[in-house]
């Protein structure tokens, strides 16, 4: 079966996700963040990167969110991405987005750590990202087509935007701003696959 | 004929190389970064995220690195992509690293602005890089097979490296404490696609 190493409220909830749409068997891992375990040598031997989902298939551990979609996509569940190449390409636009900008902003907040060694440096990121996230968010809210980023049908994308979505409030953006984007989150919120991810403490 | 907005220096050249490998034709079109014109309404209309690379594709215009390079695989290259899902994962999973991690890291040199307002913030960014730019060529040095990421094919994840490892001197990094990566960089830098690049004016 394939296990999952993740953490509450990080992005591991999207790889969540997309299991739960396929409905593939998986077993959880927790990892206590709290206590510093992903900094520790036992949890680098399954991802030296320290973060957050790893998944471990028959084959190894795969670590980064998008390759971990990819592949699930390619071997459980291929209807979460568009057959024709440029609506796939839209899709990862999307996901190359969420993966370099604006996860990239939230993580400004808390791990200023990784970027420079001041604490007034850290406050100062800190500071800034209610604006860089509102700013991501002016940017994801021009492309909705709704429900759904690209309409009724749900894709790797999705599951990627709405764990996102969900650290808004304490990114100090308010929702409400960015309406398709709030009945994005509606929409997902809904779904049984979403719902299973909440009940088990991954969201919110 | 396909359009590749690029700008010299930047991630950009990664798309040249990959088109390159596919003697797709091309037209470049350089957008001129020392006057901003990335930042200009004129530019925005074509990326409003103000980034190269862009991709005018008979359809509309595509931006991240990440989608433009798969899009190219799936409709001109198909050969740069593994076709086992373990192995196209791999390859992912190296280019979500890049451009969540590594690039993200090199950009912290000279747009710290990005993330931070206070001058001195943007210094602090700057003076981390070649610890943060060293820190990733240890992990991807660990995955080089040699010659190229993966062996003795070249895939999407090295037109991608190829252009990062050339930022490392610059960056403060000597490439000579990572001799897969500079045995890589040699090797790549040898082909005809990447020669080409250089010969535009795209890369160093």
């Amino acid at each position: 079966m394939l296990k999952l190493y993740w953490a509450p409220n990080t992005i591991a909830s999207a790889t969540a996700i997309v299991l739960n749409e396929g409905n593939v068997p998986w077993e959880g891992i927790r990892v206590d963040f709290a206590s510093g375990e992903q900094t520790k040598p036992a949890f680098h031997k399954v991802n030296p990167k320290g973060r957050v989902p790893a998944l471990v298939t028959p084959e190894g551990v795969l670590t980064e969110t998008g390759a971990i979609l990819e592949y699930l996509a390619a071997t459980e569940v291929p209807s979460l991405v568009p057959v024709d190449p440029l609506h796939a390409a839209r899709m990862r636009e999307v996901m190359y987005f969420l993966a370099s900008t604006m996860h990239v902003n939230h993580a400004h907040k808390m791990r200023g750590a990784r970027w420079a060694d001041e604490k007034r440096s850290w406050a100062d990121m800190t500071a800034k990202v209610p604006e860089t996230m509102a700013l991501s968010c002016t940017y994801i809210e021009a492309l909705i087509a709704g429900p759904f980023l690209f309409g009724d049908h749900v894709t790797l994308a999705d599951a990627w935007l709405y764990p996102i979505s969900c650290w808004l409030e304490a990114d100090g953006v308010d929702i409400a701003d960015f309406p398709k984007l709030a009945a994005f989150r509606a929409a997902m919120a809904s779904r049984p696959s979403v719902r299973t991810a909440h009940d088990m403490g991954m969201i919110g």
